[in-house]
């Protein structure tokens, strides 16, 4: 039994996705009913100008209205010095920084080079300092660009050796448009592992193209341990309206938990969160264990089966294989 | 490049399952741009009674209005003599018979035990001989059933021999219900290949629980070289209404082919004739690729990134990791 560690990005990468403001009250909630679910991490809310995301403008009052749990870390995104400083005055555990590998991705998403970026990181790096907050920094689009394309490895693993150098504790490796192929994620899965043995490391697929699960499989074969998963597959694709996002964690928790990893997830508990979404959202979520339920959720035997013997069989009826 | 070989099973498992009468003219011209796609298998349609499944009752015109591409098998689906005496009529290459390795699953869906369809589909091969016909037996939800749970391997084995017995060529693992998980798939897949290297095995997978693509990784780990899978994604789940049933064909072609995999298909028109079936059926596919576009399919770099440097840098901007 494997230990792996689950990350819940739903209330930060669902939720600023989202059309309509969740009233602060119910991200609390449902924060606090994520907090019983067993992860390793929740990606709380977003220290971003709520000018810029206002779906996240109540960073403040759910960091301090939300129970937190011993065990579980509360991390939040800060892209700057002035979120850093609104973040580390509400007790984070640890601080998400992000940025693109793919130049054209971090113009067109933050509007800055990669090194202004990088630049900008590294104050927010030198702010939050070597005390009790933990630094992880999340790289865009590693496996791909939607508009440049293939981004080299070697690029790739160069950026994290700058973040690795600034000592931060983690890295995730983000799908960030479903570009990723289980060749691919194992591969370079496996070359940050080798080269950065010290990194805490996440893998933080979308399954966009259908793929996040296998590539889930390719990323374990090479080592990997700790994944991100948004509650009912929250937060879309911005370059395909109408296709899913971000994998979905009860989905990945399933699957995780038949073959025999240690997931420390109630998945009970997690669809329980996940059925109170679409009331918050006021949509649907692509989440397939919701609407088809867990394997072994078994339905009943139709009538006709019972008194078959009963019966002239009818051989031609045939509906499913 | 391992060679791969693809099978679809649309315009029968898909089109059994849709509400609307396909007219047989748009189920012939789909099958003919299906015939130029590197298929090795197309399930055309099915010699069902045309009042148990209404949707196929044109099987005979279907067959005869087809252009063959030499290299294609056209197999149909055969559910007892008066089926097989009619395909045989048609100049089928491969009769594919069904039956469910789950007495309860045998009996809702077939309505028989599942000793009376083995006495049948024996009857079947009898009457197919050793001629140039193939034949191929699809055993239902080996990876679990709906309403047993799981079936023990040693029986799915047992009953893959009795029809090995029979001499016919080929044999599919059907994942039904979308039950299967990568772990058991590796697993069954192996014991299959072990104890019946002779047997064209085939892997039949459901996206059911969105461990479709996963499960195949499984299959391939395990030397498994030959797939259904349906354009589209058609063919829903009758356990589970909007769940995803099939998994979709030109999802499981991208992925493959990325890998590295020969799988001898043309995806582009792969798509293309995908992208005909919501005119088709009258509603949306669960296709991936065909909403997302494939990982490669570009998007243009936005204005404002081009003029960037002329601009005050917005750090507070964040969209998407």
């Amino acid at each position: 039994m494997k230990r792996l560690f689950m990350q819940e990005v739903a209330t930060r990468d669902g939720f600023q996705n989202e059309k309509t403001f969740i009233d602060t009250g119910d991200k609390i909630a449902l924060i606090n009913a994520l907090s019983l679910c067993g992860y390793a991490k929740i990606e709380v809310t977003s220290f971003t100008s709520p000018k810029a995301i206002p779906a996240l403008r109540d960073a403040e009052a759910v960091m301090a209205g939300i129970h937190r749990q011993p065990g579980v870390e509360y991390t939040v995104l800060v892209p700057n010095v002035r979120g850093a400083e609104r973040a580390l005055g509400c007790g984070i555990d640890e601080a998400n920084l992000v940025m693109s590998v793919s130049e054209p991705h971090n113009r067109s998403n933050l509007r800055m080079t990669r090194e202004q970026s990088f630049a900008q990181l590294k104050e927010v790096v030198g702010v939050i300092g070597q005390g009790p907050v933990a630094i992880n920094v999340s790289l865009s689009t590693v496996f791909g660009c939607p508009m440049q394309g293939d981004v080299p490895a070697g690029e790739v693993l160069n950026w994290v050796e700058r973040f690795a150098d600034l000592g931060v504790r983690g890295i995730t490796l983000c799908d960030t448009t479903g570009m990723a192929f289980p060749s691919q994620v194992e591969a370079l899965s496996r070359q940050v592992r080798e080269r950065f043995p010290h990194l805490q490391t996440t893998l933080h697929f979308h399954n966009t193209r259908g793929m996040a699960l296998a590539n889930t499989l390719a990323a374990l074969q090479a080592g990997v341990d700790r994944f991100d998963a948004s509650l009912g597959g929250l937060g879309g694709c911005p370059y395909a309206p109408g296709a899913s996002g971000n994998v979905c964690m009860e989905d990945l928790v399933h699957m995780l938990d038949l073959m025999g990893y240690d997931t420390g997830m109630d998945l009970a508990r997690v669809l329980a969160a996940s059925a109170t979404l679409p009331g918050l959202i006021g949509h649907d979520t692509p989440s397939a264990i919701l609407k088809a339920g867990r394997r072994l959720d078994l339905h009943p035997i139709p009538e006709h089966v019972h008194t078959l013997s009963k019966q002239v069989a009818n051989p031609e009826l045939e509906r499913t294989r």
